[in-house]
């Protein structure tokens, strides 16, 4: 079917006798003499004004088309006289594909809530709101590719069926071919238990062991009964690990990435965000201008916690050296001390993961987190322990066995080399450049608990 | 930590005075006055060799490393006299990050078996093979996003979880919060079944009817308990679907993808793919450069049957209409008779998918398969069943209710549209782009019945 997409159909620099588009109709108003049809196809935001003289046989083929109803329109592309679009089509014939009733089309040209949008996943990528925010996933996704091609990382894919569950049992969903109620899992499909992975670190780590410089970009999992606006059970994580690396350059990866996907979206997304900027959160492009125009702040936890005793500020968790940092602290840090993204590092090594590379103070580890405004933690990472006996020791201090780790100790066995790597969430990442603030909203078909329709 | 990659120091073009560069050694051989040094990064296939002069402090520093050591060598960057490189590294000095034992490292120089690396799959990336593997499937990922972003689709990311059963749940793996033995699904984390994704496509259609073009690129999965060389339990998908598009369209897409993940393959990756070529399947390069240099084949299934029919070759299964092709007619097809991939399209209803389009014929479906040479089927689509009496009529024939595809139908009921999408298997292009042939090969840590580790 030959036809022009409505982003190129507008972005046209000369008249042309006859072009044929594609979409849904947004909006239908009928004059005397023609009929104004907004048809839009989902590559941009703008819509292909369409011009029907009354009267014509392409106004008999458009018949009853309203709103929702998928049509195309053949037609001339002239410069529009009217004000808000350059080009307007001056529709010679029409075919109608399918129609929506207006009875039951839920999609009528109103303000509809949020949650009331959820409950229609299928068909809110057709709104404004959400065709702008999954553009806009898919620019920040093709961003970060880029991002980490350019400094030679490999994309590797970690599994997400893991029989690791090292991390907390607790919070990670099992996966079975057997029968619900039966439990023989010597029976199962791997013969042990099986999960869904919560991180593809520890396989990044092992591939980071031999290409260099890897990172993974796939869906994660959680199975945290908690219902807020920040928690999925399903979300998807990038997770860079390079070897021959330390904190400080995991800091620069962290900075460097997020100040890329930034202006990417600034320099890709421009219509997309302004009806973020105007409809959701205003300031926002301002926001993320001043993101990327100066560098990031990098604070020890140990000054960060300092900051936070002494800023007279009352927190719902007092903060000492030793606790870990609530959303309402960091983004005290972020929003209001520094005002800007900030990484903190050095954390005491009781409230990170036994993998971190402890500091010669005996008290902290080598992690980080990136904070921003907004949103809290962006990243977390950590420089990692790549000195055997040192993790073998701390694993045995948090009552595990290192022969459980077997392969991960090998890759201290042979050839160990410093090496960094980092989580960001990029439903976070999402949140931060539209200013959505519900997590179920940068997902198209979110999962949370009882949440799985579509 | 400033260094250099080898892959960016390989491409020199002049002498430094210093650079550094961190890896792991391959091989080492000491002669009287000094010791060659083979060091690889990860970033390339290709080697640095650095020279250490006997009894200089940087000879001291480099002890005891051997193959498999982590070590970084600083030095001048020099025009190499020997064969094969064209520059070479004269140490300055060393630092050794991690020893590998000879005696338990177990990837010493010497030829090892597929069987044996997959024991081993922490370590497999360091090998020439397993590197240039997880390279190119890096690249073949970066070559799928920049082809679709470049025909402006939108990257979407469909659920892993997912409460449809509906392509035979027997295949699909289930995914539970509760204990085992537990079958109240009620009080399970979602409140009913959950399976993992099989397919995102009925998903990726309705984000196709709003955003216009999208596409997955995500882990699916499989419970089969087959054992063979071509199916993982968990693989990766790419899932196309373009509103307002036909069957042509669909073969025209599904070429042109192929085509451009070969083309970028044989610019980007030429040294690894000279190594499969070498090594795994000769003529490959060859092959690939043949695959791009004319245009695929096409033929219907009926023209396919007859052609098979009348071939004189002798088949396992015997064919006539209304029999699926097995792999040995469609490599028949590819290989010896086009010579070539060969899309096959209108395929009788019976064998293929409910939501396929109905032909006018009242026998053929608007399917259609792709077949390469070697592989089989690459890829596999249809135009969908867009008009809703139709895709009801279908359904109920087939003994199920269109009600438990409610929102499905409801894209059927609301501004429906001609669309098409299809479904391409990434481990099956990379096995067709390295000559591997056992798909445990191109994924870093594969899942097949009773394999879960690492």
């Amino acid at each position: 079917m030959q036809r022009t997409l409505i982003i190129d159909a507008l972005a046209a620099t000369e008249a042309q006798a006859s072009i044929t588009i594609c979409g849904w109709i947004r909006t239908r108003r009928d004059a005397k003499e023609f009929s104004f049809v907004e048809l839009n196809d989902g590559s941009c935001l703008g819509n292909m004004q369409c011009i029907v003289d009354a009267g014509t046989t392409a106004h008999a083929q458009l018949d009853q088309a309203a709103t929702g109803a998928a049509i195309s329109v053949t037609g001339e592309l002239v410069a529009s006289p009217g004000k808000g679009q350059l080009w307007e089509i001056r529709a010679q014939s029409v075919t109608v594909f399918g129609l929506a009733d207006p009875e039951t089309f839920p999609l009528q040209k109103k303000r509809h809530s949020d949650e009331f949008l959820r409950t229609i996943a299928h068909l809110r990528s057709r709104t404004n709101k959400y065709g702008a925010a999954f553009r806009i996933r898919s620019e920040a996704g093709q961003a970060v590719h880029q991002f980490f091609q350019s400094r030679r990382f490999s994309w590797v894919h970690t599994p997400v069926l893991t029989g690791a569950d090292c991390e907390g049992a607790g919070e990670m969903f099992r996966v079975t071919s057997l029968e619900p109620g039966d439990k023989d899992v010597a029976a199962d499909f791997f013969g042990r238990q099986c999960n869904l992975t919560v991180s593809g670190q520890l396989e990044a780590e092992a591939l980071a062991m031999g290409l260099g410089r890897v990172y993974t970009f796939g869906p994660t999992f959680r199975a945290e009964n908690s219902n807020t606006p920040r928690h999925a059970a399903e979300f998807w994580m990038i997770e860079p690990e390079m070897a021959f690396a330390d904190l400080q350059d995991l800091m620069e990866l962290g900075e460097s990435l997020t100040r890329h996907v930034i202006e990417h979206a600034l320099a890709h997304c421009e219509s997309d965000l302004k009806l973020f900027d105007s409809f959701v959160d205003k300031g926002l492009i301002e926001r993320l201008k001043g993101m990327v125009a100066a560098p990031f702040a990098r604070v020890s936890y140990t000054e960060a916690v300092e900051i936070l005793q002494k800023c007279g500020k009352e927190f719902a968790f007092p903060v000492s050296f030793g606790t870990d940092l609530q959303t309402e602290h960091e983004r005290y840090l972020a929003e209001e001390h520094f005002k800007k993204p900030v990484a903190v590092y050095d954390y005491p090594k009781e409230i990170k993961a036994f993998y971190m590379r402890q500091n010669d103070d005996g008290k902290t580890v080598a992690a980080m987190d990136m904070l921003v405004p907004r949103i809290g933690e962006l990243i977390g990472g950590s420089q990692r322990e790549e000195r055997l006996d040192r993790l073998t020791a701390r694993i045995q201090e948090l009552g595990q066995n290192p022969e459980d780790y077997w392969w991960y100790m090998d890759l201290r066995r042979f050839g160990t080399a410093p090496h960094a790597g980092f989580g960001l969430g990029f439903e976070r990442l999402l949140m931060m450049l539209t200013g959505i603030t519900n997590i179920r909203d940068v997902i198209a078909f979110p999962r949370t608990p009882g949440n799985l329709e579509f």
